[in-house]
């Protein structure tokens, strides 16, 4: 026996709580039922995104939402700078150019990070600019921009902080209103450990007086129609039910657990992965802050990191990830985020050592995992 | 107990099977054992729309599958005709607004349909008409078009018929090569018996054709780019992995059914439950040819129908749906799709038996159990 560990980036694993509940009958999504389910749900995004606005599921995966914080707040000919430094930064390039839009990119190196002084220097040369779009963990190099400064930049100019926290939102904390963060965009199969098929956009007043001049065509992700509904405790189309309800029972782990707790949960773990990794001579990706949500490693000299993947697969039935793009074969990238805890990452190393070990790299046995138990002993 | 039933017009029942097959432990959507899933999903697919074309699920209730196919086809300015009798045929019109798209409205009064001739003559009036949009079952009125008709009309000229078929696909016929239908959209809560959350376009080779020439924006929902993730077993963005794995299994359910037999299951419950509405002394609200999917009924003289709703509600613990807009009030539906049977009829009838009692309408109890048990009986 293998057991199956889902130790990807995202879909992270589900707790069987919630896949129970998620088996429930299923009810309709305009009953009285399932309006005191939505009022809980409302009531526990907004502390999850720390915001006093209003959090507004869709249904669709993450890219959905992306989208929809574009074409709800902008106009063809407009401009915005994009902080591109991986796969989901180039996907804010992407979004932005189908929809005619002029993009600055803001480049750098994957692996690396843009300080909010270039932002500022840009806003400044292109005063112009009318939102700054970012990841706030870069799922596909590991990194965490540094969303804070990025909103302390925008936050006195007429352009609005459009925040992709896919894989940050209930990993690293990201205080959507203290910070002055004016979009937020998060989806269900990460932090908050659910299946795939649920995104969210919270918008702050400034991010909602632009979608009141936005003239891009929308319909199915028209934001303000889905306002109107959601503070009548109703979804304007139909809802992915089942995971709206397995959101209830994850709002409710969460809070029990307390929202610092879960943001400290995460950063011990990707220290220790980190410390694990490393323990083996491996190098990371990230040379900036990394992601609590995940780690990106550097596949050893002359093995392919595809190879490594499939071996874990293959060896020990855990599923992690490879590189995306130019990054295949370079990196592979073990997610600690969600429903993870200590022992999950002991697994990862441990498997770590046998998979190297198996393709023929000198391993030290156990160095990862004593690398990880020393920071779990840590009183935290 | 009063054991809870789901007899909406969707969301309907998810068969227990089902729910437990979507509660075992996440997977990740790009590893061999999702594309062994995915491969037999693709089939099974083409086989319910009957057709050689690729079905492409997305992660998106209805009505995004609706804008997809209207955003993939056409561009601004085109000139579209919309069979209107119906809150979905309203829904085509406002998404073809939305997106700057001139609209001739083919309209009959609710309750009604439009007959082919009436598209054949709007087509000859207006050669420039690029697609004609239309539902195949209104799930406002009960009513099923002549989407058989349509095809044959509109197959000859240089015009794609777009069917929404939410809530038909699985419960009434649609041969989409056959007739030659030029793009299916579906959706997973209806004759799918699936929770809401994924949606799907399938596209001939008309339709196909003139996604080439389509300049409306997408991304999300850009079919061309998820075609090309499809045919590697793939999806595009992050698919809702829980409901397709559910789809393996209601594909398998209907399969061993036998898709003649699914339809012509339908065709009985629906038949048996119009024979015992009407044998109650009430009207049908479907004046046109009739959907196997749900019976609209219009509510006694002087009966709000949302009363008729909240007593099966509150007295029998059933969910069954009062009208949408304008029929808001005069109508009531019960739904008859994806996972119903016989005796789902007899519960429903008994149920309206003791319904219209209670709010003192004349009842000659068994009447409908009586129409509905004839139906039954017959040999099929």
């Amino acid at each position: 026996m293998k057991k199956y560990q889902l130790m990807a980036p995202g879909p992270t694993p589900v707790p069987a709580e919630v896949l129970l509940a998620m088996a429930q009958p299923m009810i309709h999504h305009r009953t009285p039922e399932y309006e005191a389910l939505f009022i809980e749900v409302r009531a526990g995004l907004k502390k999850l995104f720390q915001t006093g606005a209003e959090v507004l599921p869709l249904a669709c995966s993450g890219t959905g939402a992306m989208e929809a914080a574009v074409i709800n707040t902008l106009s063809a000919g407009d401009t915005v700078a994009v902080v591109r430094a991986g796969k989901f930064g180039d996907r804010w390039v992407e979004i932005s150019k189908a929809y005619g839009l002029d993009v600055i990119e803001l480049s750098a190196d994957f692996g690396h990070s843009v300080p909010a002084e270039r932002v500022a220097a840009t806003l400044k040369a292109h005063p112009r600019v009318k939102a700054v779009l970012t990841q706030h963990s870069e799922s596909s190099t590991g990194v965490l921009h540094d969303v804070r400064g990025y909103a302390a930049v925008t936050r006195d100019h007429d352009t609005i902080l459009i925040v992709d926290a896919v894989s940050s939102l209930g990993i690293a904390d990201l205080p959507m209103d203290a910070w002055g963060v004016d979009l937020v965009v998060a989806g269900s199969q990460k932090g908050l450990m659910l299946p795939p098929g649920v995104a969210f956009c919270a918008l702050g007043e400034k991010a909602w007086t632009k979608t009141r001049t936005s003239t891009l065509p929308k319909y199915y992700f028209n934001l303000a129609e889905e306002m109107r509904c959601v503070v009548k405790n109703e979804a304007h189309f139909t809802p992915a039910v089942s995971i709206i309800i397995g959101l209830r029972e994850v709002l409710r782990m969460l809070g029990r657990e307390g929202i610092a707790n879960v943001f400290k949960r995460h950063d011990r773990l990707a220290r220790a992965t980190r410390a694990g990794v490393e323990a083996l001579g491996l190098e990371l990706f990230a040379k900036a802050t990394p992601s609590p949500a995940l780690t990106a490693v550097v596949a050893p000299k002359g093995v392919d990191s595809e190879k490594i993947v499939k071996a874990y697969a293959q060896a020990h039935n855990i599923t992690i990830a490879g590189g995306q793009g130019e990054m295949k074969g370079k990196v592979f990238r073990l997610g600690h985020m969600g429903y993870a805890a200590e022992f999950d990452v002991i697994i990862a190393l441990a498997a770590l050592e046998q998979v190297l070990a198996d393709l023929g790299q000198p391993v030290d046995f156990g160095a990862s995992v004593r690398a990880a138990q020393k920071i779990f002993a840590e009183k935290s």
